[in-house]
């Protein structure tokens, strides 16, 4: 039985609470969170829990791991005193706020031998599961570009923009279905409630392969759409993550490129307009995935999907990112440190 | 009674032929097109029209206006031709593909004192034109950002890429509506069919007042997308013209910002999700009030909503957009000459 | 050169003309129909034809064809009279308002020998036929139930109820896909806006092999819907006439019936949920694939699809669903005559 | 603080539970359910509850009030013995199987005194509130007819069919709406799966003011709909439930009877198509307003608004439907004795 604290209960760790809960795997012995009312509202539902706002307390129960779902601003100082203490730590999403910070914590879960895992929730989402197995599967052909729409009309972050906010979610999509890193980004955004907090955000990533991919993100549209398209030579794919049955599609339409062109004659591309197929997806709660790999990669020591790695990755295109949104959408490039665990032993 | 001679019944001229013929007063006398197929199929349905592959016939026929609805790269020598015969011409969209070919267009125009029109088709929507008023009454506050997306599996054109056979609408849509003229732009893109020939693009428009356009263009998307998001300080529109019935959708939900924030508290905004209200618009074929509309300007010698200025000021947006293509999504600025057919009198 | 004549150019009359006009093999020579403004109008759009207010002008002619696109009412007294002066006829649903009516009519053509076809369009409906197609192929097992939905805001008729106006497309659907006769029917309906025509009504339908339909039809629903939902044992399909692309799903999911029961055990059925196909349909316009089987059939002398006894099929049925909705929803059985035109030589 | 226990925890008992446990004036002290694994699952979630799977344990816990979500063979039985063990009594819908037994519920409870109330829960959904309030107003007129769809694949019951399973929400949402009493019924159904459990039925109810309901119900149909459309002399309303934002939509047009007809004239509606309005509605969960109501109404002695005679109601409708459709779908009658605790005095 893994004995798991959590701080943080606002908006997403009510939802960490209970998987854990859930699980039997895990017993959740303690929650912290600075509001009381939430606090309240926690020890109302779970009885059985200690609750306190002071998160110090929690380091008094004998926890073997705890989960950090606070503002991002927090994340740092708070996973590097879990792991100071001895705690595998689950960090939601952004792992941190500056990829100097991410290092020096994947260095520290190192040293002292303990799992960290960031909330990328997504890559344990079965159907993001089921878009990387149909691009993997080559059925698609070669992936030309990926389009990502994220907006809703949001819940606003005084000290946060929406790249930070939201753009964990489409990168670490991206990361894990192309496989691959992007090696440059632009973006373009525009602050419409606060004079300097970005609510509205357009990137565009360069990925190996000549692949494009473009993300829209907004805290200011009346609609919410979640939907990522990936077109590829042979097919094409749509994840709309708002659909409840039909969140994948996949079009057997594209444009087959004649031989060669006569210069002299007509030109035409030949469409192949074919069936749309919307595979069955069983669905799980994604939560639930990653709290039970988590769980999982505690019991086993090994090294989670979504790891200090690709919590750093993830971070340094945002970084980069946001100097392109300060320099008015200048093309920024993305370097990444190869220096892996393995390596690291060798130097 | 006007006598109209067209040019072009490839995709899209038909429909300019037909409601020319519906119009009561103006009478189709003749029509061109080099490829026998289609003229064979024209003359099957009006038997009464001349038809012919060699547009040259058509000036025979003693003509009052010329409807230029060819491939894009001949609409600058026809429409020179036609003007110089002393024709009103109304020209598809984009007017020419070059500002300077644009630039002598208006003033060869201006020395014959023929109209000279472009097929903005969407200034002539009733949608549009709805969507126009209700920004303009100022019942959704101030214009925050745009948001547009026209994809579909398109037509695809050779010589052409999808900035200059998609952005002249969206570009129109967008001076016609904000009543502005963009400052800079940046645009990305990528070729995926063929290697020359952009299929997708990306584009962002600066405008005065700090108000960002962001538009998205593609030949390659599974769903065929037409939406235009306005996001104002009060209220939000969505204008999405593949619905037939609920094209415009206001919705009374923002985001207001409190008078002061005080930096050592919380931070709340008050957001007011309410009522949505779906405008009925009675909806007439925009073809028909463009082609109406420019009867009407032959008639009363008044100069047409979309212009010769309007059509430059759209073909210089995008040869500013191209050229940020060509230097990897840099941001060009957009200068518009202001010299008018009043201040030309007076030079 | 087939040589076609049209009576009646109100709502749906224009579109048979534009077709008749585009078809090779076919020429429209004139048109009728009282109001003298749609004769202007289709005048205006094509000056070649002859048209008049008195549809007896057509007759002179020298047609080969003629087409009554006339209010039902009017349809037995005209299609008689153009048989009788030895015309093809094809008459827009429903052929008659009554079975004794159609009856004679179908008498009429046999003897004149003349082909009587009846413009059930949906049986020349791509999405139809490939319907039909799925259902044969035994895909989705046998069939349990069809629930086919028809409202919309429509137009009024004064003289007709909802029933004459609407159910000769379901039932005709009905009646090609199943491959059957249902053998009774109960009907109920309101007269919400007339007090004597039903704007509003209910029908079910009893098909041998215990197959239930049921059939909504409205003028005065806010939405447009057209929706054919057929349940197999095996798979699910649903045709929506509205979509544009993707107008029939094949669901592969269905219950599985276990071979026993265990009347003292726990009760489980077994769904299957599993994919979603969309096939694509070649799209054509369902009116141009009824008018050229109409010329073929002319030209080849065979018998249509939907020839007079498929009209008078549909007339039993309504007719016996008008005697329910009279009686309160009363179960009325339908009885069919076989004697067919083989047999009829015989006698 | 009122003691509750909870009986069942199959599909919709948990979330019974959990309401009860998140509302600050109750206290779920006990839960029962058969199935061994339910009960440890549930105690996995909630250790501080007493968990049984036999209910009779659940009575020596000092409760106030008994929750009963059984299947509704069950019902009578177990609500006669918490009523009779001074217990007020929640009941999940249908409230029994048979009027008799709902009577003498009522008469059961009264002499108790103690409450009884019916899960009603639509009668508790905001959206279905709003829409009364609307209907109420005028707004939309007086009321033409009703159309109400409730079809999914659906859980299946072995021994009850899909008119005792999905009828309740729909006969309680037409009364509380309308406010009146349906005065007849006919029903038709079909068993497709099992050959004595009807897995699809319609049912059409008349209503005073000669409103006409009609229903779908069907546990065998692929996509999930949840729709009720009122239509009014003035407005139209469509309710659908499946919708997370817009469930309500007001549509302004409707047909406009001219106040005579010319017999011999041409015979135009008027329609007025008009704006469609969606009225934003804070949703709340409707369960948490139903055990609120509950909690509510036992603290201050008052009636519920879902009490026996509305479940009496539902179920005196459903008999009544269910003899329709055993007689192949006979015009039914429906009697109510008018019987009420004040008059229950007088006699």
């Amino acid at each position: 039985m893994i004995r798991v604290g959590v701080i943080g209960c606002g908006y997403w760790g009510p939802n960490l609470v209970r998987n854990f809960v859930e699980i039997p795997t895990a017993m959740v012995v303690g929650v912290a969170d600075l509001n009381q009312e939430r606090i309240d509202h926690i020890k109302g539902c779970y009885p059985q829990l200690v609750v306190t706002t002071d998160y110090r307390q929690l380091f008094e129960l004998d926890l073997d791991a705890m989960v950090i779902a606070t503002p991002p601003a927090t994340h740092f100082a708070l996973a590097c005193e879990a792991i100071g203490r001895g705690l595998h730590v689950l960090v939601e999403k952004p792992l941190t706020l500056a990829s100097t910070d991410t290092q020096q914590l994947i260095e520290l879960a190192e040293e002292h031998e303990r799992i960290l895992m960031v909330g990328h929730t997504f890559v344990y989402n079965p159907a993001v599961r089921a878009l990387k197995r149909i691009v993997d599967s080559g059925e698609i052909g070669s992936v030309y570009y990926v389009d990502a729409v994220r907006v809703s009309l949001g819940l606003f972050q005084k000290d946060l923009n929406v790249l930070w906010d939201l753009a964990p979610h489409d990168i670490s999509i991206l990361l894990y279905i192309l496989g691959s890193k992007p090696t440059s980004v632009s973006a373009r955004g525009t602050s419409c409630v606060l004079s300097d907090v970005e609510d509205v955000a357009y990137m565009d990533l360069s990925f190996p392969d000549n692949i494009l991919a473009h993300v829209h993100l907004s805290w200011l549209d009346p609609c919410k759409v979640r939907r990522t398209t990936i077109v590829g030579s042979k097919k094409m794919l749509v994840y709309d993550d708002v659909e409840s049955l039909e969140k994948i599609k996949v079009y057997d339409k594209g444009v087959e490129r004649p031989p060669y062109t006569d210069t002299f004659g007509d030109f035409h591309f030949s469409y192949r307009y074919g069936d749309i197929t919307i595979p069955n997806i069983r669905f799980t709660e994604p939560l639930r995935e990653e709290c039970s790999h988590f769980l999982e990669c505690i019991t086993e020591r090994k090294s989670p999907e979504t790891d200090g790695y690709e919590g750093l990755n993830v971070v340094r295109v945002i970084e980069a990112a946001e100097r392109s949104l300060r320099n008015g959408g200048s093309r920024e490039k993305i370097t990444y440190e190869t220096r892996r665990p393995a390596e690291r032993i060798v130097a």
